[in-house]
């Protein structure tokens, strides 16, 4: 909590007044440090017909893709995480894309929602990394308002229909002294996506360069800092973009949707 | 251990071995005590028809059904826990149903496969039993050769689909000085029921006599003795039955399938 005290802007009203309050179009940020004890989560909607797929990838790579939540189809109501609310027009910002292209970024996706859409949220890194900062460990990025470092890597997704592809990981510079606190704060929270899947060297995991991510910031690297790489959430966006669906829709990057969920709630332990 | 070797037939072969000699007709007991530091899995064998409902619903209700495999719709190879295994003949004994009801029992379900076939693997409670024994908890239906007892609560699951109804637990009477190491070492596998769902009075959960089981056999409590309830392997089995599937394939109780992955596998920390 210190670090998001020091430099970020900290909002720690109920999840229920912030949706209002996006949903009135009065709360236009990202959501990093929004009701920061709640879990948020990322958001991808396929139509029926690619759900079935989509679950069953998820299921079979748990730790890129921390399942919170699937709608009925049709609802937009995610009964589990947040009873009343409507993922239609509790998230700042929604991208729709058409087979893999983006054509339109909104603030309400109600236009855009069909009988037939499945709405899947999934864990994100906000939880883990609190948890993180909470047991006292040192993440630069937060420190200096960036985002995480991510990668592709050569490590494949067990493949699910339709979908398939690389591992997508972020990197956080761990010092050697908060090691066993980065992997012990961040296993317990295997609805977050868990436990590191890397430790050390980038290229074992396919990494040539870890001052290049393929997205978000480069990361400062002190001396002796240890790169710890964690399975990341945009791996299930990527897949299911890569197999150009006709249509998807997904938050905006940074405007993850607002559960009801306390971060213990995801807490194996 | 101590407790398994004492009173238990213990097989530590490994998995592969202990598999072919199922396929091959040379081991037809139940499986408890093979192979204790491996996961075993309950089976369900829907067609894909029900396959999105009941994935779903095993979604929804992560406790009750711990998935550990889904097998793509036609392959009777559980690529994820057991590469190279055969779930229509690496099991001791099957059931087989139709409208719900059992049709037939067969060791060998090779005869009712079908292309439309989806298996799912759960996870079950020899993996926490197990994680309680090593930690020194003691449990009477093991020291005494006895089942759990089970009971359907009052706790609903949350629907998906076809699929809803209650519930199952399975209880162990725990001595109030092995209460916390049994809450603990359960909660560390999450993919095999997890921690107890809950912990004391029977009544709150809808059980009217903590001696009369729906399932399983009555439990002894000793002076003290706490009882203590789990998320059981049952209830998607109860659930799936009772919307009378057209066909659906089962586990014959007790004999399990025998995974690949060690219990550690499953542990969340």
């Amino acid at each position: 909590m210190l670090q998001y005290n020091r430099l970020m802007s900290i909002d720690v009203r109920h999840p229920k007044e912030l949706r209002a309050a996006i949903r009135g179009g009065k709360l236009t940020r990202t959501t990093a440090g929004l009701a920061p004890d709640y879990v948020q989560a990322n958001l991808a909607v396929l139509p029926k017909e690619q759900a079935y797929d989509f679950l069953l990838f998820c299921q079979r790579n748990p730790r890129s893709c921390p399942l919170l939540e699937v709608t009925d189809a049709g609802s937009a109501e995610p009964k589990g995480v947040a009873p009343g609310a409507d993922l239609r027009t509790d998230i700042v910002k929604y991208r729709i894309y058409k087979h893999g292209e983006v054509v339109d970024e909104v603030t309400d996706a109600t236009a855009y929602w069909r009988d037939d859409l499945v709405a899947f949220l999934l864990g994100c890194s906000f939880t883990f990394e609190q948890a993180m900062v909470q047991a006292g460990v040192r993440l630069w990025h937060l420190e200096n308002e960036k985002a995480v470092a991510m990668w592709r890597t050569n490590i494949e997704c067990r493949p699910a229909g339709v979908f398939h592809g690389p591992m997508v990981v972020s990197m956080r510079p761990i010092r050697p002294g908060d090691l066993s606190k980065a992997v012990t704060a961040s296993a317990r929270f295997p609805g977050a996506h868990g436990a590191p899947v890397h430790i050390g060297d980038p290229a074992a995991i396919g990494i040539t360069d870890v001052q290049k991510p393929h997205y978000g910031d480069a990361q400062h690297m002190a001396s002796g800092d240890i790169p710890v790489f964690w399975a990341c959430g945009v791996t299930p966006q990527a897949v299911a973009l890569a197999s150009k669906p006709p249509f998807m829709i997904t938050h905006s990057p940074g405007h993850m949707f607002i559960t009801d969920l306390p971060n213990s709630a995801l807490s194996a332990l």
